[in-house]
């Protein structure tokens, strides 16, 4: 039997919307551990991990490892039935065919649940290994997100370059050409407003601006944002959960020959 | 000769708001009693009732009784020129087949005023006796608002149903199961939010989501709805407008099978 | 070489937005004295005027007068990229093909740079000269761009009428008759909030309110806007952009049977 509930139900709300857009179908992986999942996006190019640890929730119970599979989408439209303050309880039995979405609010007045049909979903467990990345760049989540929405309006790839000084965007499209530099900034008000540049060996790798900007939907999960850049790996965007885990994009660099 | 003059001309926008979508065009009845409107939608299920007394504008001065139809989304149109705090004055002449609004701004410095012609409407006013309904919920409008629109997201019915301990909002769809149950709750800060139920009997009645979508469009009329059901009578959702009177929706319950 | 500094980038923002919906391509000139731009709407009935004066901003450059063609709608793209607060430099050498902007955010630690292709447009300047209007209203340009939208709702032309006593509004449409009357107020909290009308004679015209509309769109830019009328002349809409200049809008009157 599993049985999760999360005081703070507006997050599963922020984490689904997240996703909902990358990925259309996906198991939900729990275990001991936690609250897992992994996906590939409709094209096979990004995967989407999500992990939230059981010491997360007020309540986790979950006898033994259960997949269920469910349709992002579907379920995002149930979570738009909490309030933002609402309790969340997940519950599902072993070998059901069902999961369960309880929602109270604060008031204890009203009570919402909701039973949903569970997918039998191929499962394709990617192992990713942790890795030594080139540079590592954590900046406002919402400077990040401005920045790949801006260069959609003129282009629709983005290099982006790092080196000792700042992470340059670059992109160019019918109209012009764009660069836009953060330079490392630790001398902020707030920790969160912080660039912070970490680099072993300069990199300039070449993104669809269409993956990053979907990536940019979890913004409001976080303040910061961690870009991890390899020029042998897959970019990492990172948007980390408060005291209960992570969502992280994944997505392979563009080959281009003008680059 | 007809003049009223309505210092909260706000109310006025929002009773229009609140009828233009489920009714197309409708008399206006003025008599030395009040101001007042009885309309079917234009499918024929729902039947929108409003009431401004007499006493609640400003001036009023009804010669004799005296219909006006009108088509609501002109209404609209013109009401959306007068600001909200504007004061609103309506005028008609006795057999005449124009009606005139006229708005003036609280710095006084600008004064519209708009003619329209006035349609010749059929006129099917039904007898709506005093009844005694089973069970009489009031709640929130917001709260009432918010999980008709929820529940639409998933079915196209709600099940209804009261009995002691609260009101239950029930539906299916392709996506799953969905109920909400709200509470009998008086231990609240403002009288406004409240869930009250009186019940002589329980009731367990269909509704087609649509319509009362339509109906809580007067949400911002009243901090509170009331819900009246019967089996043997046509739900009544009541909005009050304060000190002058009421706007009410009835439907009649979906008879369905598998129920 | 051209070389330009708005601490207020803001203002160039809202410039553009002004003007792009109006004129497609147009011609910048910028001479010792200022920053300027003329041009007909692409149906060739309104005129748009523009001048930032050179005083008005941090640090201006020019070396010699030169002209640049570009699509406005683009301009308006790159400069959607810089933020409310940034500073904007404008820079383009002699003779090149090319116009650069680059924002600076007041924390310094982004800096963005855009490379845009020049066009090759005919310039067509009119000689605009100073004239004697009938009637001069100086109004808040929010109240001025809320009667626009709010008659565009009932019809397609608005007759201008000024009397030493107001100004009035009047449209007729397929709903009925509408007239907005603004009377002369000079007795205001704020000066921004006066209406004051200088009159030298009555004047009654008719005009398109689709380019009015359009002219609305510089409602930001300025709190009060002048409007400027003769019977021979076109109407001048005038929005005064603080301490460095203005953007104009020039109709010319419909002629029309039944007014």
């Amino acid at each position: 039997m599993l049985e999760l509930r999360l005081v703070q139900g507006n997050l599963l709300k922020k984490v689904l919307e997240a996703m909902k857009d990358l990925v259309t179908d996906a198991n939900f992986d729990c275990s001991a551990t936690g609250f897992s999942l992994q996906a590939m996006d409709s094209s096979h190019v990004a995967l989407v991990a999500l992990l939230l640890r059981s010491e997360g929730f007020e309540h986790y119970r979950c006898d033994r490892n259960i997949t269920m599979g469910m349709n992002l989408n579907n379920v995002s439209k149930l979570l738009k039935c909490a309030g933002n303050d609402d309790i969340i309880t997940i519950k599902a039995d072993d070998g059901g065919d069902t999961v369960s979405f309880m929602f109270e609010n604060p008031k204890q007045d009203k009570i919402s649940d909701f039973e949903m049909k569970l997918m039998d979903l191929d499962s394709e467990h990617l192992g990713i290994p942790d890795a030594e990345y080139h540079a590592i760049v954590r900046m406002p989540s919402s400077e990040f997100s401005r920045i790949c929405k801006d260069l959609s309006s003129i282009g629709d790839t983005v290099v982006i370059s790092v080196t000792k000084e700042g992470i340059k965007f670059s992109t160019r499209g019918d109209i012009g050409n764009a660069n836009i530099v953060c330079r490392q900034n630790t001398t902020v008000d707030k920790p969160e407003q912080a660039i912070v540049i970490q680099m072993n060996e300069p990199v300039s790798l070449t993104f669809a601006l269409r993956y990053l900007n979907s990536f940019t939907k979890a913004t409001s999960l976080s303040e910061t944002v961690t870009i991890s850049l390899s020029s042998e790996l897959p970019l990492v965007v990172e948007y980390k959960i408060a005291d209960m885990g992570y969502i992280k994009f994944y997505l392979a660099p563009k080959i281009e020959d003008d680059e």
